[in-house]
């Protein structure tokens, strides 16, 4: 129903290229550009930046866009793009479709943000959940099958995780605020606890609650023993210092998704910018 | 830590019974009044209700509380229980716990409504998830496992139905309106679709919807040799005029809590109540 | 693949039926004979048993085929059916499908018993674990999930229904005898304990193995407050009299594939009807 | 029940020292040997061979428990114990706990072997199942979560992979040569396919069947696309050679147990140690 016929992929990693190559299966046009130091693009066809800017109808921007607010963000080239006078200048008025659009400095009404979409985040638990999973079934000296865990916080990705968790015949005790997301976790047949009232006891804690609520005292009284994954974003939940001091190994797993499923990652990029086009009338 | 010693169980059905029960093996006394014919109450001690309000320091009223405004609610008894003559002149100022409060003509500061509690309504779509479940199981000829199922609406009922029925082994699709439920929905392994676009071909159609999604143009395209059961309170989803003018059999199951699961529903009323108690420090 | 072009049903219950109207779906030609009570034939015609014969290139009898060794089991019809003056002179040579194929008096080498085959004996278990499900919903006041369950024996149904019970987010414990199996329940995340330890403490206990194991005294020790559902056989593993007089509710639950699903206890006996068909290269 | 006081731990990798652990937990004596290179034996003490001969009541040998038949198994020592002249010249009589004992040119009444039963064989498909899984996260770019996974064969560590694929909610399709096993496989919610039929499409393919079933020409057909990886012993299912000609990712994964999980490993070691104990009255 779009009127889009191409689009561009500019900068980022290899969940952008995931994402070119699955808008790339889907029948449209589709070209890259920012990704000379890799090896392979997934079939899709590389190009300047301008080129690219005249060819397409519409841009896809990397998660962040940008880290320095002027360039935009591509690890996988030696050359920089800057946002404005590079990229912003050529592709005037067409759409954009950028993760954390608000860390560029230059802004302007055609850039949609795919990132700041709650249908993105949730389906990102999944990939964050994999990879917590992963982590602990790397880091843990038992199987996660039989093994007691603990999940602090019943938000996205505490649904996701735990449910993942109770698949793999783990015994799972999750842990909220309100006696609503309680009588969920019951509902599905796991253990319910008060974050406030954590006991001890488990073989493998997964914080994803974005708040220092494993300090020094809650590690001591909660985490003896326990191997301690922390999904939050930075500063983390976890006192790791104290975890640290206490002989209590903890362990930080950021930025799962690109990491541990590209494929997924970018599949969930192409979804939102879908879901803007189609909202948006694009 | 509450200063209540007994409990007064003031009228309702098997569910009160229950809540009472429950209450008593965590060391309550208890007192019930308005269950003459019931052949038995759980070995809870009947009383007239005077004494029941002499006796108690807190009183539970059923769900709903009246029926007429009036009277309580009583399905067990010959006598009518008057709320303000009979019963508020001489609990006065003692807490009174009701279900739907504002149906009661009386109203005063010390009566709370566990049922208008939001873990009371998540915690009560476990007993309608397995009342609709049995439901399906009576009235449909094949097995729930393997069969292809329907849930509209990804709300407290359609988040546990849909998980009680795969983990029963059915095929199952749910229909949401917002794209983070679908998003949710595909994370724990089943078919999302946009409730405006949903397809035919199940066996089975659980409404979860209290709006008329169901009409007559809709049950022709999506719900043709399915058994269509509807959850929603009157007037439901279902339009079921037109069912029965398409040959579709439509079924409605209400208040399926306190008749699949009286005793489970009980607790439920039990655990509102306890926390109503804990945050009002009564 | 088979040169089989017209299947006649005849005699037996719903699940005949179906099992008729499933093979007509596949294109088959499918005649019917000895349901003249049944109000309505799932649109498959009716013939009389002569017709039938001549008609037909391979014939389908009822589970069980027979009850007194000469009359087939017609239960949909006053008109008795002799095996061998009425069926058998006439069919001759054609194959035969029948259930308990023993119980017939006369015998032939064309004559297939499709319930004599394991896939069919598992496949039965789906519509035996949900019939046992239903009961337990009828016949508990709790809700399934959020019940201690145990399972005695882990054979066919027990497999099923543990893992049904443990997708409503029952407690499940399941008991066998072998170390083997015990390893497999607890695989699975549920408790796994030796049939003949079983501790106390169930909501509701199923019973799958077929000899007499829940005696007076096992029942005392073990089913005190407990609804107990028999899904053994005659004599039934259940001493119904001790658990009668030691007030303990139990519930004989039989022939529930036939009762709660014929639909699909009809499309099982196709299946082995066709798995017979493609390894004698009927 | 036993008279053994003391178990002797004699060689091997972590998973013995988890078992030497486990034993001590619940009470026994245990002194290891054999693990000079091992940076912490986890509180167990270590002693020279014959100590440990002399002060324990049993004994328990690696898995397999020699290499060579003549030296005992020890990858964390550089001193070499010859099973005879350093070993049962000491420990005569008395219990030997070993796996693989039949490698061992050495026999006697007295040793039994571990791994020969069926309880540690289905246990140890948790671990595999899990390794399994952790090698998938770590190969396919994608989630599990969502992705069309195939497993061929349906023995023990078939059962346990394909149900933990669909806790993950993976849609999974498991193939088998028996009809009763393609029946469980569905009543379990999932695909069933005759393995002499494997269809396409999948992103990953799990075997499991220590046969060449994946060899060039059934590789072409059906695993284009996918990662496949090989659980089967050596010489494996899968032709790995085929399989890089045709461009397909193939990983083999084997002696998961002790990589992945050497905690869970030892305790089943473990439990199969005690089970004989209790069998055999020693």
């Amino acid at each position: 129903m779009t009127t889009i016929k191409n689009f561009g992929i500019i900068g980022g990693d290899k969940r952008q290229l995931y994402c070119g190559k699955s808008i790339a299966d889907d029948g449209y046009g589709v070209y890259v550009c920012g990704f000379e130091k890799c090896d392979e693009t997934l079939g899709l066809e590389q190009s300047d930046i301008q080129t690219v800017c005249e060819m397409c109808d519409a841009f896809i921007m990397p998660l962040p866009a940008t880290r320095d607010g002027v360039t935009l963000n591509t690890p996988f080239s030696e050359n920089k793009i800057f946002a404005e006078k590079d990229f912003f200048v050529y592709s005037s008025k067409k759409p954009v479709f950028a993760g954390m659009k608000n860390k560029l400095l230059y802004q302007s009404d055609c850039i949609y943000d795919y990132a700041a979409r709650e249908e993105f985040a949730v389906a990102n638990a999944v990939p964050t959940s994999e990879g917590a999973i992963e982590c602990a079934m790397r880091e843990y000296e038992g199987t996660i099958n039989g093994s007691h865990c603990l999940v602090t916080g019943y938000g996205r990705i505490g649904r996701v995780l735990s449910q993942m968790l109770r698949g793999l015949g783990a015994d799972v005790t999750v842990s909220a605020r309100q006696q609503k997301d309680l009588a969920y976790i019951r509902s599905f047949g796991m253990k319910a606890v008060r974050t406030s009232e954590l006991p001890n006891g488990f073989d493998i804690i997964f914080n994803t609650v974005p708040d220092r609520i494993l300090d020094a005292q809650t590690l001591a009284k909660t985490a003896g023993g326990s191997l301690v994954i922390d999904l939050a974003s930075p500063p983390g939940g976890v006192d790791l210092v104290s975890a640290e001091r206490l002989g209590i190994k903890a362990v930080q797993a950021l930025s799962l998704p690109g990491r541990v499923a590209p494929k997924t990652a970018g599949i969930i990029i192409k979804n939102a910018v879908y879901n803007i086009i189609k909202e948006e009338n694009l």
